[in-house]
């Protein structure tokens, strides 16, 4: 049996306990922009219960081109006004270096990424970056309450980094 | 106070409860991919614990190029083999088109996005164009298990596309 088999299995008991269809729009208006991490369980982290904020994720919750479509769409056509990003200490993202991870895919596959992998080397300081890359953004209509936090992966603890 | 507030309050209580540190890796080898919709919690929907998958999520669920980096440093540095893809009911990228979402930002900030919105029509449609655009990747290495799904709003359940 494949790990996908048996996370199906666990929707069965899933599906056994729920409660029936919330509304679309998500109900405390925010949206959550958090690494792909697997240790970083973002409903749980934030207290937030089915129905209540966007959650957007991938490799280092840096803002990319594809967070700022996600935001757009978040906040024009489904209301949310609240941006929380989180990245998180002992990340992959500080691990490697662009240069290095893209020379090593175009030597064994033959091709080169025309994307940047995104890594970095201080995660206060990328916190920031992505703070900036929606601030910067004419898409992202409200920019009132854009905060960034890194999670402690030893304590469970969001530190407010701006 | 902000909803974000409220959100760190809940955060202390977690934190309270905090078991320690887990390793890096996902233990279950798993990535996956589904939709920001905030009704749909891939731990819970899942049976997942933390540290066990990458969860990777935008608006629609879409495997965009943002996607493509996140499962390719998912797989090649963190040693995911497993991808599981999540679409789901009652979708707003149902609920728009490319053409008209474009238009209206630019009728409003008068700057067009150069980003497809990634708005879809058919839900097993979308999902099979997210696998086909996976299985078309030279960077993403391991395609022995990728599965595509539809969460059902209404009832908890996962039902397999692909």
């Amino acid at each position: 049996m494949s790990v996908t088999d048996e996370l199906l299995a666990n929707n069965a008991a899933y599906v056994a306990g729920f409660s029936g269809p919330l509304p679309l729009p998500p109900a405390k208006g925010v949206a959550v922009v958090a690494c792909m991490d697997a240790r970083l369980d973002v409903y749980r982290v934030l207290g937030l219960r089915e129905g209540e904020a966007h959650v957007i994720r991938n490799a280092g919750g840096v803002v990319t081109e594809d967070g700022i479509r996600s935001l757009a769409i978040s906040q024009r056509l489904l209301g949310t006004r609240e941006v929380v990003l989180i990245h998180h200490t002992d990340c992959g993202m500080l691990t490697f270096t662009d240069d290095g991870f893209k020379r090593s895919i175009q030597d064994e596959v033959g091709v080169k990424p025309a994307w940047a992998a995104e890594a970095f080397a201080d995660l206060d300081e990328d916190v920031r970056q992505s703070v900036a890359r929606i601030r910067n953004s004419p898409f992202v209509p409200v920019k009132d309450s854009i905060r960034g936090f890194v999670f402690d992966v030893a304590t469970g603890e969001l530190n407010e980094v701006v």
